[in-house]
């Protein structure tokens, strides 16, 4: 019998213990190695069993149709998804003939570990063949931080007991029969070996295979090397055809005698380049690997991540899984967005086919946030991606005979791949959260250079976008109508505050990037009256009150529509776009993710803390969390009104949804933008990080759960620390010059290497507010002893998982 | 060469002469014969050539998978579609072995007629083949009124010249090839040969075909029988194979001699009955119409329509093409609903496949107003379908959590077939429309019997809908958000006039109706409980008014939205849907068809006259008439405001839709409603009909080119006629005893065979309104002298036509 998997809680490790067989895709995803160019699931290396096999290269799709029972002008017929590529991982093993699979025979131990530090994958197995052969497999993974196009496996077996005869069949398999979804055949249909074979070589140790998709067209190369030691008798034979190609080694090994292997993976692809040129790529990195050796290219992982740590860590004292969860996270954070180098970083990352592969407006408002302080590079990267597309991004505007440029709500290569335009095309809030990214991205790192290429290019298309999609009513307030926030249980609404208050700052930014860069500004065509006419839009946005509530509505109306019937509404019928229809929830107030409570969080200047205090209270009774992006938020605007106990449940929500699977569906890939919301709840929510203006801004605050905090910032040129206890905050300019900063509203001049520790004010008393019944954040994730008042103790009860974002 | 198609404006026929053969979608729909039950399109005897062949029972539907891009919980997923069922129609002809095809050969002669009063299409022919022979084609045919399974031909071959060999084959053929639609090709794939054989049978003049549609189970049967008249010499020889059955005659015709055939055709159809069953039911409705002879059905169907017309007909004097569109739309609204019985009156009657054959609230809304008058059996039976489809609509209220019943947006069988809910499922209008025919109908029959046994469940299920759907807020109004009204060109909106105030009188007739029929009322779980919230809603319910500008907006807010760009807009443009996304065009003020004006129609108590003056001016300038079921409003409203040369033009649209082709999709089916829509604006408009309190309401006045209007209505056990000149209205109840009604507001008693003249008040003067740029009334459709000011000259520019009515 195989043991449960049990995860131990540690500070930097993510460790497994036994193996839950029934369960695999949820590991799978969990111990997904990425350097958001080459994306590998945690499958066992042999390969069987799985719950989904995976390997991924960042924007190699496959096209399928969007069929619709009632056409409509503008809606996207071509869907792209996300490819299970060439599979390198495999590595079987036979002992005397015997696969070895731990379903048979006795697995005696199994341990699978990651140090965030290292980036390595570890396995141990000691296994027994129904033979009765005793073997001890130790195994290592990684993909390469340093050399994008490689992964490297390190593989070891041993012979316990008695010789045993084994054989090691390292494989390269093109068009793995998948799982079958239970969802849409068609989808399903179109993807089915969609990989044409090109071109395949075998010689010595290596193996080389070619191939392109069927309808995207993408060739993609990959091939592998491989160095064996054991004893000297070790055999080796080397094969390929069009869909495999296959390096064995076999031997004799005596009690105690072990064969090594160490194999290199490299791939290449391409929309555009050659056959042989994507060969010698693929060639070329995989000498370079080889050269490097196993122990090389471990060193430059480490070397990478402990440069990444230095800045990025965020220590947590008091609640030892968010400690962990947080570090996992950041680990995950990076390698969706590492090496992702003008490529999208998607909602999944490289850990899974989740939302068909695509990227949504949670790469710029979840994940760049992050990235922007912790690895900039990879932030810029990522929006000269977006800036990539802006071709196919104005021709969707002028389809829609609007200005400028209109982003897609969903995509892998830039077109719009959303089959519902009312939660798709009319999300145009996406365009602002790109721009906001690019203003974040100057502002923390005052990339100028970036700004003038592409980033003032960004602003202004987007400015335009929005110039042209408002317009001023009779009594000259600037309206945007008929949009959809980002609560997709509303859509199509009037003067939605969320978009209104981004598309103002949008225009804002575009005009002052405009002055900033006035060549690069008049080449574009912006003048001094389109500056000025953005100026005043923004100047005129109007944002809907409703003064009777005294509330804001989401958007305009909100507060008029009959609300939700929470108390008829059974556990089960959660998420609720699974149980009843669109228009239903459009029509009634519940919401499924925070969108004026984001609004807060993003544009907090726009809002009273008055208003933030009942705005919150208002969209807690109303908000069931039926997304994964909605915990973060709520827990740094929690946290801002002083409900800190309430902060800390919604950390542990966002930080713990895969480590403790909450949706239910981890399985289809890590939820990047929920696990970079664990950073921003404790960053935004428990350090009160504001960055908007000109000043960065703090107002830490700890929970009574948290004894400590500590995380560092790389902003304007400095590494900033902060330290928050229950009592002060200590700010520290690691390197870097002085700078000015606020503390909870104070002004204060931080010098290097001059810690400055300040009190922090005692925190209000106030009411927690109500959520939906049954939707309050899980009380199993509470850490015991957390001073909050406990609800029910009833398990997760969270099936399926929202579906865009 | 063939002469050009003219048709010749006559008040009781339409008369073709020539043949336009690379237009005879058209004509086949022109000349489409129905009685409800049955209907032929009015394609060539011989098959070839043809636009579109078509042969249509009521309710016989092939199902079909409804695909979306992304699933959502309550979309319908299978579709249904009607089918070209046993084509019955096919004469053939061979002349010395060459076959009569009006493409070969020379046409000396093409003549088509069909008189209303007799519903007969005749044709006429004098063709020579291309070898020389001459002859000359006469021939009849008819779907019975008064036999409904019944169609009858009559066919007659004369040799011109020289003796002649001619064979005619008379066929019955199953899936008949179609012509490939250039739409989806899974609708066609799923529609290729839908009838699956059951059964084939041939013996002495007949032959029998029974066959089973193959997803949607319904078993069609189809039956054949002649009878031959002619030289001594004729030989007759009778075949059936699975799909196809024939009797073909063969003699040699001396020069003047003539064949004569007569063929009588039955169908008979069910989901139910068994297969022996069917085929009686079929033979004995061919032996019934052979006993009756060609002569004894071309003799009651005469009756039929004599008796019909006694009723409805109307007389309009000024105007010829007015004059023979009122007719002909009157002829072809009684053939769709005539003998329907109990099953829908599809948007195209039985006259094409245009909308999948698919029933929608035209038919309450446009089409039962008119039967109700005319042929109020046939409004009785249309509304006894939708009775019998409560089952599946209370079941759909179900699945949305809704109370009562909620009835499809577009079905055939009562299932909702609608794939896209903004425009469908949201329309919820449709079922204050159903109630609002039923209290109609009851109003104006005083049928209590049907109101008891069916029209009070009606009423108090769609009345249990609205009192679900909507809800009071904080202020006491009752709303009813998130809905779509009539225009289908803003979607999901808050308080629609037209539904708010439609949804109202829905709640109040049926606590109305359940006050007359407590014992029924109370079986249906209404108590007077139940009745006063009814009533409660209805009195709070919430009607936006836009006090700015002084006119009700469409739905709240509407007035707000940014204009559409007009002026920016190309002819070609039009229709909007098909060139612009539906996220813009729901967001700005652009109107496709009448919605606050059909408000304005419908409940004109609801408006001060004043109202309805700004009211109409202020949407007229944002109506485009992308759908034809919106002229006949504007005409009535028009009238109404005293806008009557407006008033015209829109009435000439609507009237000459078919007869002009004007959206060029008259081959799809003719447009059932906008024909209802010719009475409704002549009626309605003119005379000024308005029959929903308790006293019948007329404010007659014509415009300038009108020099007398005259109409009958059977209302309440009279038969009331009215004229109208331009000085004067004259009431006449020509049967039933004496009435009260209203004359431009003042009462009126008239006794029976005492006619009653009255003065018409003089109309006021008033700025004729303006309509978008491009779309004012065709100007091209106004007839030669009418005293409004012109417009453009340019020719129809309206390609395609609306998606859902």
């Amino acid at each position: 019998m195989i043991e449960k998997a049990s995860y131990v809680v540690e500070p930097w490790t993510l460790r497994e213990s036994g193996l839950d067989v029934d369960d695999l895709g949820r590991s799978e995803s969990l111990f997904a190695l990425s350097n958001g160019h080459i994306g590998l699931r945690g499958n066992l290396d042999e390969g069987d069993p799985h719950g989904l096999p995976g390997s991924y290269l960042n924007s190699v799709h496959e096209l399928r149709p969007l069929p619709y029972a009632e056409a409509g002008y503008g809606y996207p017929e071509s869907g792209q998804t996300v490819i299970n590529v060439t599979n390198g991982k495999l590595i079987r093993l036979l002992v005397d003939d015997e696969p070895f699979d731990v379903r048979y025979g006795e697995l005696r131990s199994h341990q699978r570990r990651i140090d965030f530090r290292e980036g390595v994958l570890h396995r141990e197995v000691e296994w027994v063949s129904p033979a009765g052969q005793a073997v001890r497999v130790r195994s290592g993974r990684l993909v390469s931080f340093s050399q994008r196009s490689i992964a490297a496996f390190y593989y070891e077996v041993e012979a316990i007991g008695d010789a045993a005869r084994v054989v090691v069949q390292s494989e390269l398999v093109a068009n793995e029969q998948l799982p079958v979804f239970k969802g849409d055949p068609r989808a399903a249909a179109a993807l089915e070996s969609p990989l044409v074979s090109e071109l395949h070589h075998a010689g010595a140790t290596k193996v080389e295979t070619l191939h392109i998709t069927r309808n995207s067209e993408i060739r993609v190369a990959a091939a592998m090397d491989h160095h064996f030691e054991g004893p000297d008798s070790i055999g080796v034979y080397t094969e390929s055809e069009p869909d495999a190609g296959r390096v064995t080694a076999t031997v004799v090994l005596q009690p105690g005698q072990k064969l090594r292997m160490v194999k290199w993976l490299a791939y290449g692809w391409s929309e555009q380049r050659s056959l042989p040129a994507l060969r010698d790529q693929a060639s070329a990195a995989l000498i370079a690997a080889r050269q490097t050796g196993w122990s090389g290219l471990v060193q430059e992982q480490k070397e990478y991540l402990d440069a990444f740590w230095a800045r990025a860590d965020v220590e947590v004292d008091g609640d030892p899984e968010v400690q962990q969860a947080v570090r996992f996270a950041l680990f995950h954070v990076l390698q969706a967005g590492a090496r992702a180098e003008r490529r999208a970083i998607p909602a999944k990352g490289l850990t899974g086919p989740g939302y068909d592969g695509h990227a949504f407006w949670d790469s710029e408002s979840y994940v760049l946030p992050v990235l922007t302080y912790t690895a900039p590079d990879a932030a810029r990267d990522a929006l000269r991606w977006r800036h990539t597309t802006l071709p196919l991004a104005r021709e969707r505007a002028e389809l829609f005979n609007l200005a400028g440029a209109v982003f897609p709500w969903r995509t892998i290569h830039g077109e719009e791949c959303s089959g519902y335009w009312p939660a798709g095309t009319a999300a145009f809030h996406v365009n602002a959260d790109i721009a906001d990214a690019v203003a974040r991205y100057v502002n923390v790192t005052e990339d100028t250079r970036f700004e003038r290429d592409e980033g003032l290019e960004l602003l202004v298309e987007t400015a335009r976008l929005w110039r042209s999609l408002g317009h001023h009513d009779l009594d000259g307030r600037f309206r945007i109508d008929g949009v959809t926030g980002p609560d997709e249980y509303s859509a199509i609404a009037d003067n939605n505050v969320y978009t209104n208050l981004m598309a103002k700052r949008n225009l804002l930014a575009a005009a002052a990037a405009a002055r900033r860069h006035p060549g690069r500004a008049a080449e574009l065509g912006v003048n001094a009256e389109v500056a000025a006419s953005w100026r005043d839009a923004a100047e005129d946005m109007y944002i809907p009150y409703d003064a009777n509530l005294g509330v804001h509505p989401q958007s305009e109306g909100f507060t008029e529509h009959e609300a939700w019937d929470f108390e008829n509404t059974k556990a089960e019928q959660y998420p609720l776009l699974l149980h009843f229809p669109y228009f239903d929830l459009y029509r009634r107030q519940v919401v499924k993710q925070a969108d004026l409570v984001l609004a807060m969080q993003r544009c907090g200047d726009a809002f009273t803390h008055d208003e933030k205090i009942r705005n919150f209270a208002y969209y807690e009774a109303l908000t069931v969390r039926d997304s994964s992006l909605s915990a973060c938020c709520q827990a740094v605007l929690a946290a801002e009104c002083g409900h800190l106990s309430l902060a800390h449940d919604y950390l542990r929500e966002a930080a713990l949804m895969d480590l403790r699977d909450i949706e239910h569906n981890t399985r289809d890939g890590l939820h990047i933008a929920s696990l970079a919301g664990s950073w921003i709840a404790l960053v935004e929510g428990f350090g009160g990080l504001r960055d908007s203006g000109e000043v960065i801004a703090f107002a830490p605050r700890l929970p009574e759960g948290l004894t400590r905090l500590r995380f560092g910032l790389g902003v304007r040129g400095r590494l900033l620390r902060v330290e928050v206890t229950a009592a002060e905050a200590t700010y520290t300019v690691s390197s870097g010059p002085a700078m000015t900063l606020l503390h909870h509203g104070r002004t204060v001049r931080v010098q290097p290497g001059e810690p400055e520790s300040l009190e922090i004010p005692p925190v209000p008393l106030l009411e927690r507010p109500k959520q939906p019944a049954g939707r309050e954040p899980l009380s199993y994730l509470r850490p015991p002893g957390s001073g909050a008042q406990s609800t029910s103790s009833t398990p997760a009860s969270r099936p399926g998982g929202d579906v865009n974002g």
